[in-house]
């Protein structure tokens, strides 16, 4: 199995020149970039954003969480009416210069990489113990998805929003997008996280994988009730490996996931040619 | 338990200033990084090194890995005559730009901080599961060991020469350190790899540590026949965690070991604040 393969997917999803952006600060600290077309528009706030040779700074009296929010949901709203931003999703996810729990302030999903904001996502999987042999429930997504359809993807994956706490969020994903109860869903241990940043033409993504594994039981059967999935399949973690090395099946940034519990579980390991490169492109810190 | 607490121990294990070094080349890729004594003296094998404002360049007639292994004894043994390098260790280390499996020479293990090398290691959890609580085998140094005596260190940890296989070596450390027979040695998981980058007086650590999880049964208790330990505890995780956040107790690279372990099996998660640095933290790349 060719290295090559599995860092292939690392280098796609990293990929972006800062020369692009300018940094939007709030007291000293970044907490997103923006492309010309969205710091020009907010000319129009001056007396919300001081402009300098580093870039904007959200000014000080806009002191609270609520003012801050306020102000977002305005612009927002004005771009989408401008044509600089396409639409409103209608979930929150929160504006920071880290984690989700030092957010200032949040802002409507569809902006965030208008922004340049840090999105959060929860990617879980589900395997089975066969002996010594793992196998991975991988769903097949819905041939009517916007976003690649038909393509393979974790057994429970979804988008993380500002107002829900992430075991919450994780009990939601599961019994939605493959019926596994709470009791069972509980059972799912954090084992990392995983970053990437990708430039697209509208701004860039600084993306955050909370990562599960879920041992299931032998007899578990998942099932969806969304719509987002197709079909699951129950995979010998070999034939997963190959199919992630070797193929684009994959949802692109699920392959990252599977490369980190191949990692986890000794199937991509130290004598795998390239494996520094490989774990260290799990956690590119932009 | 504070965050902090864990960080710290990040933080101090990551500190160098660039402008410290001048960095060696071999075919345009940097295999070291070197303080002003070692470059200065470099300049009496003017044959061997082209110097610019990049750095010292190893010159292509050095057109074997036995030619380029050769340059560097001399080198060694020179510097060690001269008093720039205190001394030889007798374990050969790799020179290379990436992975072991890149090599391009190996040089005297002592040497390696003056030439700013990768090193490698390799640690392993000992651990037992007690329905549903983890407890880990961590050992205590001897009294006498030079670096860290009498500090807390993983089950079984060690430095990775270049003329022995990753899983050899980890069975013999096993059978030293704690009497791991190769049977259930062969049973250790491969988990990740760990990387920081350290400045000391003479030089650069760059450091690799491949990391091992080894799930042991109940009755098994290890025993120390090479005198690196003085006693073996089987503490539950908690207090493990307790340890690494509150106290110095731990050798310094071993906290960080303990940190990928507690992240890796939920006990530390994204609920715990720092987390997404915590997690990139352990995997800089220099």
């Amino acid at each position: 199995m060719s290295m090559q393969g599995y860092l292939r997917h690392i280098e796609r999803l990293n990929h972006w020149s800062p020369g692009n952006f300018k940094s939007l600060f709030f007291q000293g600290q970044r907490i997103g970039r923006l492309k010309q077309p969205v710091w020009k528009a907010l000319g129009q706030w001056s007396d919300a954003f001081r402009q300098d040779d580093e870039g904007l700074h959200l000014q000080g009296h806009y002191d609270s969480f609520e003012a801050r929010t306020g102000l977002f949901a305005e612009i927002t709203s004005t771009l989408v009416d401008e044509g600089v931003i396409s639409h409103i999703h209608g979930e929150q996810y929160p504006v920071t210069h880290a984690g989700r729990e030092t957010a200032i302030a949040t802002m409507d999903r569809a902006s965030a990489p208008y922004f340049g904001l840090r999105a959060y996502g929860q990617h879980l999987n589900g395997f089975v113990r066969h002996g010594e042999v793992l196998k991975l429930w991988i769903a097949r997504r819905s041939a009517d998805r916007r976003n690649f359809p038909g393509c393979l993807d974790n057994m429970v994956a979804g988008g993380l929003p500002y107002n829900i706490s992430l075991a919450e969020n994780l009990r939601k994903e599961c019994m939605e997008e493959a019926n596994v109860p709470p009791s069972l869903a509980n059972r799912a241990i954090s084992v990392g996280v995983l970053t990437y940043c990708t430039e697209t033409a509208v701004g860039l993504k600084p993306d955050t994988l909370y990562c599960y594994d879920l041992e299931l039981p032998g007899d578990f059967l998942p099932h969806n009730s969304d719509g987002e999935v197709a079909e699951f399949m129950l995979l010998p973690v070999d034939e997963v490996a190959r199919l992630v090395a070797k193929s684009d099946e994959f949802k692109l940034n699920c392959n990252l996931v599977v490369i980190d519990f191949l990692v986890r579980h000794g199937i991509i390991n130290p004598e795998t040619p390239g494996y520094l490169d490989l774990v260290q492109g799990l956690h590119e810190n932009i």
